[in-house]
């Protein structure tokens, strides 16, 4: 079900900043920045590397409000790692299988996630503690 | 410097439990189990992806005791994600850079990782609080 890791999504508080500390530190590139107001964060893709199914990104997320879930997610546990994404190739395939499996999903249904990518949250609760997002890159 | 997302380090009570579930909501495969004496841990490589630079992995890992780092991370923070590691194709170079540049390294030098890899751990508080390990697979 799973292709490749898509990205890590990791929570900052500035967003410029800890895009300038990856560039300097390890030559990455931003391919992507966004507003996600669904999500709640304004964020950036950095490239990491390419394979057969896909790319795969560190994803730098800064919180538009305290009051959203990476805000509350800074403000109990501060800035790190936040959550990882993997490749699928059939996102709403993956949701009914998951599903029927009994995986507890945050999103039933495929959303609006970066770079054009269907995605899909699956519970912490159900994945021992991990917040886990499924994506679907666009079709090119 | 980084030539892919190497493995996602994922911290569980229960190994076997973990692992089970791993495969069989996502029908992964374990390709390696290791006791790392030195790291305190128990732990296991599910294989994701192959890709041009090398794989990637999920690991998941069980503290040997409570008064290890995964066991002090679990009891201060639960379960969960409790490192990223990514490749590099010559740690010992990538190490001396880092450290010039004022990174601050957990190990100033390669030390061994899970399956025959070199390993280093650079700091979460230089890393925006990510514990970020750097991967150099072994020659084939």
């Amino acid at each position: 079900m799973l292709t490749r890791i898509d990205h890590v999504g990791i929570a900052c508080r500035d967003l410029t900043e800890r895009i300038s500390f990856y560039e300097a530190t390890f030559g990455l590139t931003v391919v992507s920045r966004e507003v996600n107001q669904e999500q709640g964060v304004r964020e950036a893709m950095l490239h990491v590397a390419d394979g057969p199914a896909g790319s795969s990104y560190i994803q730098l997320l800064e919180p538009l409000a305290a009051d959203t879930p990476v805000g509350r997610f800074i403000a109990r546990r501060g800035e790190g790692m936040h959550h990882v994404g993997y490749g699928v190739p059939d996102l709403s395939r993956a949701l009914d299988a998951l599903g029927a499996a009994g995986v507890p999903l945050i999103d039933k249904r495929p959303r609006h996630g970066s770079m054009g990518a269907a995605v899909a949250f699956l519970h912490p609760s159900g994945m021992g503690g991990v917040l886990t997002e499924l994506v679907q890159a666009p079709a090119r």
